[in-house]
C-alpha cells in the first residue's frame, strides 16, 4: 500500500508579527502543494527522502534515535526532523511500529514564509496516518502536524498547519483559533519571492525588543495592525479589492516601522505597485522571503512580469479551497 | 551699496506630514546656504537673477506687473515670483520704490525638501531690507518671508522660513509656533538626495485622502508620529544617538504606511542602514527628494559613500547654529 497525500501552501494577507501579540491575522491557502507518499518497508526503519530540502536518510533503533544520512550531510537530520516527528506521532497513535518509506515532493519554496514545513507535516500526517490504518480526521491531522510544530518551534501559533489542513481563507487570533471566511470573489494575487531566506525567530525577537524599548510607539502600531485585519475582513465580504489593496499598503508600512522589511522586499513591492497592483506588502516573517500583491482582474500577468524584472520569482496565488487531501492510493 | 545676506537650508528630522494635523515636528537648520545680493539700480526696475532655478528677468511698471524674461523662458516668471513678492513687501514696508538688482546664489538643492525657496526668501528679505534702510530684525525678516510663502503656497506651516531665519534646532507645532532646542552634541547626519522632484501638494493631498478613507487607521498613525517627536526630543536632550536612530526608522515606516515613500528613497534609506547608519528616513514631503541618515561618530564617510553608490547625491549636514546673516556690505 502506497498512499500519497497533499496539502497546500499559505500566504498571510494581513497580520503577520502582530498576531504574536494577540491581534487577528488573515491567511489564505494557496494552490501550491506539498506531496508526501508513504509505504511500508520490511526492515522496520523509517526512510525519509525530501528533495525540496536536499536531504534523505534512515531512522532506526529504539525511539528512532539512530540517524544515518543518505544525502544532505550534517544538515540532513535537522532538516528531516519535523517529518520524523509526525511519523513518530502517527506510529504512537496507531500503536504500530511499522517501517516506512516517506517521500516528499513539494512545489512550495522553502523558508520563504509560505508555510512549506507545515504543508509537508500535514501531508505526512494524512499519508502516514492512512498507511498506519489511523484514517485520521482533519482535526486529527491538524493535531499531529501541530504537535510536530511544537516540538520543533516551541510555541508556534498553529495557523500554518491549520490553513494547510482546512484550506480556504481563515481569520486567526491567538487563543481563539481559526474562523473560516467565505470569499465572494477569487482574489487576483501574485506572490513574489526574493529568494533570500531569513530567520523567523530573529525577526520575531527583533520586534519584541523594539516593543520592549518603545512600548508607547510599538503597542499602538500593533493595535492598528489588528484594525487593518478587521477592515480587510469587511472589504473581503463586500468584494472591495481597492480597499484591500490600500489596507495591504498601510500594513506594509507598519511592518517596515517595526523593522522587518528589507530592500529586496521593497524592490518587489514597488515593482508591483508601479505595474498597477492595487496593493502590495511583504508576507510572513519578512527580512527576505516573499511579498504578495493584489491586482485588478486581468492585471496578474503585468504585475508578475514586473516582479520578475525586479529580480523576484513570481507566481499567481490561486486560493486552495481544499486543504489536505488523499491524492492516490495503490 | 550692495548687501549680501545668507540663510541656511533645513532638514526635517521628525514629523513631516503629521505636522499638518497638529503633531509636533523637529527641524534642524543645515549649513548649506542661499546667498542673495541686492543693490539699487537707477531705472526703477527690479532685476532678479536666480541661477539655481535657471531664471532671470525684469519686473517693471505699476505694481511691478510687467515681466520680461531674460533666461528661463515661460517658466521664469513663476520661478522668480517668491523672490519678487519679498521685494515688493520690503518696498511696501520701506515706502521706497527703489529699483533693485537681486542676485541669488544657492547651494541648496531645489524642490528636494530642504527648504530652498524659504532660505532664498529669508536671505532676500534681509538683503533687500538693508538696502532699503529697513534694517529688519529677525522677527521682521521672518514675517516678510512668511508673507511671501503665504502668497505662493496658501497656508504654509511657516516652519521653513522660521528655521532659515533663526537657525539651530526647533520643535514646531501648528498654532503654537517654534520652540528652540539646545543640542548637547552635534548630530552626525548625512543627507541623500534622490534627485527626483515631486509635488509636495500632491503628496499632502494623498495623505489627506487616505486619512478621510481610513480615519480609524491613519489618525492613530499620526498620533504615534507625534509621540515619536516627543521621544526624539528626550533622546536629543540626553544625547542618545542610538534611540534617535531607532525613532527615525520607526518614523520612516509610518511615512511609508501613509504612502509617501518610494523605491528611490528606500534604496538610499537601506543603503545607509546597511552601511552602519543608526537610523535613516525620508525627509520632507517624500515621493522623491531627500532622505536623512544618522550615523555613529566617525561613520559619516562610509554612509555617504553607500548613498552615492546607491545612486544618490550625499552630503554631510552640519547644524547651522546661525540663521540668516549679513555676509557682506559694500
Amino acid at each position: 500500500m502506497r498512499v500519497t497525500a497533499s496539502a497546500p501552501a499559505k500566504v498571510i494577507l494581513f497580520g503577520e508579527h502582530f498576531v504574536v501579540y494577540g491581534e487577528p491575522a488573515l491567511v489564505m491557502a494557496v494552490e501550491r502543494r506539498a506531496y508526501v507518499s508513504t509505504e511500508p518497508r520490511a526492515d522496520g526503519k523509517i526512510y525519509i527522502r525530501a528533495e525540496n530540502v536536499g536531504a534523505s536518510g534512515y531512522y532506526s533503533g529504539e525511539g528512532l534515535r539512530t540517524f544515518e544520512a543518505e544525502t544532505g550531510g550534517a544538515e540532513a537530520q535537522r532538516r528531516l526532523e519535523p517529518i520524523k516527528v509526525v511519523i513518530e506521532e502517527a506510529r504512537r497513535l496507531s500503536g504500530k511500529n511499522l517501517g516506512l518509506n516517506v517521500t516528499v515532493e513539494s512545489a512550495i519554496p522553502v523558508a520563504a514564509g509560505l508555510g512549506s514545513s507545515a504543508a509537508v507535516a500535514v501531508a505526512t500526517a494524512a499519508s502516514a496516518g492512512r498507511v498506519l490504518d489511523l484514517n485520521p480526521s482533519r482535526e486529527e491531522i491538524y493535531r499531529m502536524a501541530y504537535e510536530a510544530e511544537k516540538v520543533i518551534h516551541g510555541t508556534p501559533s498553529g495557523i500554518d498547519p491549520a490553513i494547510s489542513t482546512y484550506g480556504g481563507t481563515l481569520m486567526y487570533r491567538r487563543g481563539e483559533g481559526v474562523q473560516p471566511l467565505a470569499l465572494k470573489v477569487e482574489l487576483p494575487l501574485v506572490i513574489g519571492n526574493t529568494g533570500l531566506s531569513r530567520s523567523t525567530g530573529d525577526l520575531v525577537a527583533g520586534v519584541r525588543r523594539l516593543k520592549e524599548k518603545y512600548p508607547s510607539l510599538v503597542e499602538p502600531i500593533l493595535k492598528i495592525g489588528g484594525k487593518i485585519t478587521a477592515e480587510a475582513v469587511k472589504a473581503l465580504e463586500t468584494g472591495n479589492l481597492e480597499a484591500l489593496g490600500n489596507l495591504m499598503n498601510i500594513n506594509h508600512g507598519l511592518l517596515s516601522a517595526v523593522g522587518v522589511s528589507s530592500l529586496p522586499l521593497e524592490r518587489l513591492v514597488y515593482a508591483a505597485r508601479m505595474a498597477g497592483a492595487l496593493g502590495a506588502k511583504l508576507t510572513g516573517a519578512g527580512g527576505g522571503g516573499c511579498m504578495v500583491a493584489l491586482t485588478e482582474a486581468g492585471g496578474l500577468g503585468k504585475v508578475a512580469r514586473a516582479i520578475e524584472e525586479a529580480g523576484g520569482e513570481a507566481f499567481t496565488a490561486t486560493t486552495a479551497k481544499e486543504g489536505v487531501r488523499i491524492e492516490e492510493e495503490r
